[in-house]
């Protein structure tokens, strides 16, 4: 039987979603859990990867396994560390794949302009400055739609086949001094959303312009950017299937 | 000179404001700061002392120091771990003492009635149930004015010669899935906020009456009340003078 699960997880304490060996990753922990349930040496497939320090709300996998549990989601809860929580886990179809089936992904940035606040450590980008919103709502919409990201692209394999990506919407909203960015495209390139997000902030801080931010795009060049939003203001928030 | 100074702390981490031998304290980490500052061993005074786990964003201290920084604040950050931040310093009278000065304590008191969420781990009481907020509300108005809140404290010393105290407002407003407390007192007792939580819980599920609790506060019994919601839902939030 093949299962779907969704899980959220605080990024901070992790080398982010992947196994690597000697570090301590959500894959590796979903498949510690399941083992300590099934006995079973199993593998989980999750929709995209993320990097160190990166949170989820709703990152979706998907893995098989012949035994069945009334409360699976619960179960795997019961062996996992307080900082990773599956929401839910439900039985899909044989061929069901989390990266490949996946139709829209959502990714939320948070940035924290105000004065430091111990609560938003490892869960915002503490910048501590006032941002011009407006500029980068200006700047958000050059990102909008079809485009080739190879210079928002992290990867080191310079020749990926394809590095044209959509963004269907980057909205930019304030909540008292934390500035919300959404994120929701076909699929996000390595450090995409973070290499963005950092572009804009050095927008809205006053440090470069939207000509510059339009150049850097169409050079479609991976030494054209520099900037590299921290990973803790990142989330996962929903994947769309 | 005396200082007076305003810092804020997630609490998870330590053993409360007090020190104690073997434990790491919040006055602890700010009495060594001071001394990796000045050389000197410089005591400082709360407004009020926090269990372990109970977190701060305005808690006030004050201490004398014959010494002036020109940014004492950020001085002092430097020594200290992430999840402590000294908001500000100020030159205060030679008088002030944070704790007999203060006029009015608020303190705040968070519950997660909905799904588990690991954002939230340490900083809200994780109830994961629903509550009826309208009777809470009803409940809540049985503890505003003064009251003699001897079933409402957990200080070992049952002869403490005053225990009574008065709470100016007792508000409940959800957000989301939160219920949240906002108590504003002239003086809260030991356990005093936690355990009228408590039992403003209990009510909320159906467990207990207002009858029950009107009974309670008044039968004025160290006895009385069993109920104590965790600490990690409670936050001092403001000290006014």
């Amino acid at each position: 039987m093949r299962y779907r699960g969704v899980v959220s997880y605080d990024g901070t304490n992790y080398s982010g979603w992947q196994k690597q060996p000697g570090r301590i990753s959500i894959q590796g922990l979903l498949e510690e859990a399941l083992f300590s349930l099934t006995g079973q040496h199993i593998s989980v497939t999750g929709a995209g990867r993320t990097d160190a320090g990166v949170h989820a709300y709703g990152q979706v996998f998907h893995f098989d396994c012949d035994k069945s549990f009334a409360w699976f989601a619960r179960s795997l809860n019961s062996q996992l560390p307080a900082d990773v929580y599956v929401r839910e886990v439900t039985e899909a179809t044989p061929d069901f794949h989390s990266r490949y089936d996946a139709v829209r992904k959502h990714y939320r940035y948070c940035i924290n302009c105000g004065e430091y606040d111990v609560f938003l450590r490892n869960r915002c980008y503490q910048l501590g400055h006032p941002l011009d919103v407006e500029k980068m709502r200006e700047g958000a919409a050059l990102f909008k739609g079809e485009h080739d990201f190879t210079s928002f692209n992290a990867t080191k394999l310079a020749e990926m086949a394809n590095q044209v990506r959509t963004i269907y919407s980057l909205d930019i909203r304030e909540e008292g001094n934390l500035v919300i960015l959404d994120f929701v495209g076909n699929g996000f390139l390595r450090h995409m959303v973070r290499m963005i997000t950092g572009s804009l902030i050095a927008l809205g801080l006053g440090n470069t312009t939207l000509e510059d931010l339009e150049g850097m795009l169409n050079a479609a060049d991976k030494e054209a950017c520099h900037q590299n939003a921290p990973a803790e203001g990142l989330y996962l928030v929903q994947i769309d299937y």
